[in-house]
C-alpha cells in the first residue's frame, strides 16, 4: 500500500496529576478518537494521496515494433491496417495495430516482460505525428495485470509525456505519466521506444 | 484552487489560568477546530478514498453483439469496418464498431438498460485477442450518464479484467474494473458477454 | 497548487502556568503532531480532494473541423479514413482522424491555443451518433501539456458530457468533464464545437 504512516510515539502522552485526571482522560479519549478517525480515513480506506515528486512506482521499459511488410509474417509485431490517404506527405490517416514485445533492456531478443497491445495513427499534415493508445499486458510470475497509455505522441520531439489512465491486477486503478523517447529507427522496418514509466497512484 | 480552508479560530489556543476552565475551554475549541478541519478535508470537499475490498457500486450486466453479415441490417448491432489483412489466422487487423444493447439478464430481448458504444480490434498472430474501448451509455429514468471501459481483452481466458477509466452524469469521474466473461458464442453471428462491474471511485 | 493551507499563527501556543506545564507540554506535542500529520496528509503529499461544485480549472474553448474533400488539402484539418459501409443511413462505420485548431473564441482564424488530435467514428443505425477520443495539445508560452477527452458523443443532443480521463504537463493527472455543444455546422465541410471544460482534479 501507499501509506505506511508511523505514529508510534505520539500516543503515550498526557501524563496528568490527580488534579487533572478527569480532564486529561477526556482529552485523551478525544485525541484517541482523532487518531482512529484519521487512521480510518487515511489507511484502511486508503485515502488517495499523490506526490508528483515521488512516483509510487518508477521503471523503464523498451518496446519493439517490427512492421509487417508482407514478407516477414514470422517476425512482424505490428501492421498497417488502414493506408494513408494522401493528405500531405506525412502518412496522415495511416492506422497501425500492434502486439509488441516489451523488454527491460534494449535487446529485441531479450525475454519480454510484457506485451504492448494497441494502435496508433498518423494525424498531421505538416510533420510525422501520431496519436496512440497502448495497453501494457503483464502475465508473468513477477507481474500480472495491465495499464493503459493514451495520448498524442509528437514523435519528432526527443521526449514526450503520455498519460497513463488506468490499470488492472498489479496495476489496478493506477495512473501516471509515461515518457517516450525513440531509441532507434531502422527505416520502415523497426523502431524501439524507451518508456520511462512513473506511476503516481498505486493500490497494489 | 480547490481548497480554501479557513482555520481562523485555531490560533488563540491554550492559555491556562490557575483554574483549568479556560484551558479546557480552549482545548475543546481546538479539538472542535480539528474536527471541523478534518471534516472539511474529508467530507465537504470529498477527499478521495478507495477501498478495493468494497466497491462503491457493484452490478452485473450483459452485452449482446449481433454481427452484421449483409443480410441482417435490421438486427445487426455491430459491424466489421476494416477487414483482417492475412497476418496469421486470428483476424489480426480486423476492426469492429458497435452499438450493442446491454441488459440486466441474459435475454437478448429484455429491455436494454444501456447501450455499449465503441470499437474493438484483433491484434494477435497466435490466438484470438482483442483490444477494446467501450462506453456504456445510460439514458433511462433510473440512470443517466456514461462510463468507459478500455483495455486488452484476451478473450480465450475465462475471465479478464478491464479498466474503467472515467464517466459522466450518474457515473461522473468514476473508475474501477470490469470483469468480462463470455456467456455465449454463436459462430460469427452472435456473442454475449457478462460484465461484472466494480466501481471503486464514485461521486454520485 | 491546489492547496493553500494557511496555518501561520498556530505555532505560538500554549502559555501555561507552572502547575500545568507538563500536561500542557504533552498536549501541545500531541497537537503539533496532529498539525504536522494533517499537513503531511493534506499538503506535501497532496491528498486528493474533489469538489464537484467547484472545478479547480474551468474554461471554454472552440474546436474547428474542416473536412478534407480532395480539393481542400491546404485548409483541411480532418479526413475520413474509413468510409461508411451502408448499414443504415447515418454513416455507421465511418472513421475520421483529425488535427483540429482550438481557439478561445469562435473565429476560425484566431490564433489557436491548442490542437485537438484524435479520431471519431459513427456507430448508430438510427441516428447520427459518434464515439470520440480527442487529446488537446497545448504548446504555447502560456500552457504546455495535454489532456484527453473520450466518450460517446450523441451529437443530436444540444449538450453532451464527455469524460476527461488524464493529462500531462500543466494538466498532469487531471480529470473532469467536457460539455460539447455544436456551435455551427456547414454541411459536410465545416463544424465548430464549443467545449465547456471543467477539471475537478488538478495537480498543477
Amino acid at each position: 500500500g501507499t501509506s505506511n504512516l508511523q505514529m508510534d510515539n505520539s500516543t503515550s502522552l498526557l501524563v496528568s496529576t490527580k488534579h487533572h485526571n478527569h480532564m486529561a482522560h477526556q482529552i485523551s479519549k478525544t485525541l484517541l478518537s482523532f487518531f482512529l478517525f484519521v487512521l480510518v480515513l487515511s489507511d484502511t480506506v486508503s485515502s488517495v494521496r499523490i506526490n508528483l515528486n515521488k512516483p509510487c512506482k518508477h521503471f523503464i521499459l523498451h518496446i519493439h515494433n517490427v512492421a509487417y511488410d508482407a514478407d516477414n509474417a514470422a517476425n512482424a509485431t505490428s501492421s498497417t491496417v488502414v493506408n494513408p490517404l494522401g493528405l500531405g506527405t506525412f502518412d496522415f490517416g495511416k492506422i497501425v495495430i500492434f502486439d509488441n514485445p516489451v523488454t527491460t533492456d534494449e535487446n529485441f531478443l531479450s525475454e519480454p516482460v510484457a506485451r504492448a497491445q494497441g494502435f496508433f495513427f498518423y494525424n498531421k499534415k505538416t510533420t510525422y505525428n501520431t496519436w496512440v493508445a497502448c495497453t501494457l499486458v503483464f502475465n508473468s510470475t513477477q507481474h500480472k495485470g495491465t495499464f493503459t497509455i493514451m495520448d498524442a505522441n509528437p514523435m519528432t520531439q526527443p521526449t514526450r509525456d503520455l498519460s497513463i489512465i488506468g490499470g488492472t491486477g498489479d496495476f489496478i486503478m493506477t495512473r501516471g505519466v509515461c515518457t517516450f523517447s525513440t531509441d532507434l529507427i531502422q527505416g520502415q522496418k523497426y523502431f524501439r521506444l524507451k518508456m520511462d514509466i512513473k506511476l503516481y497512484e498505486c493500490y497494489n
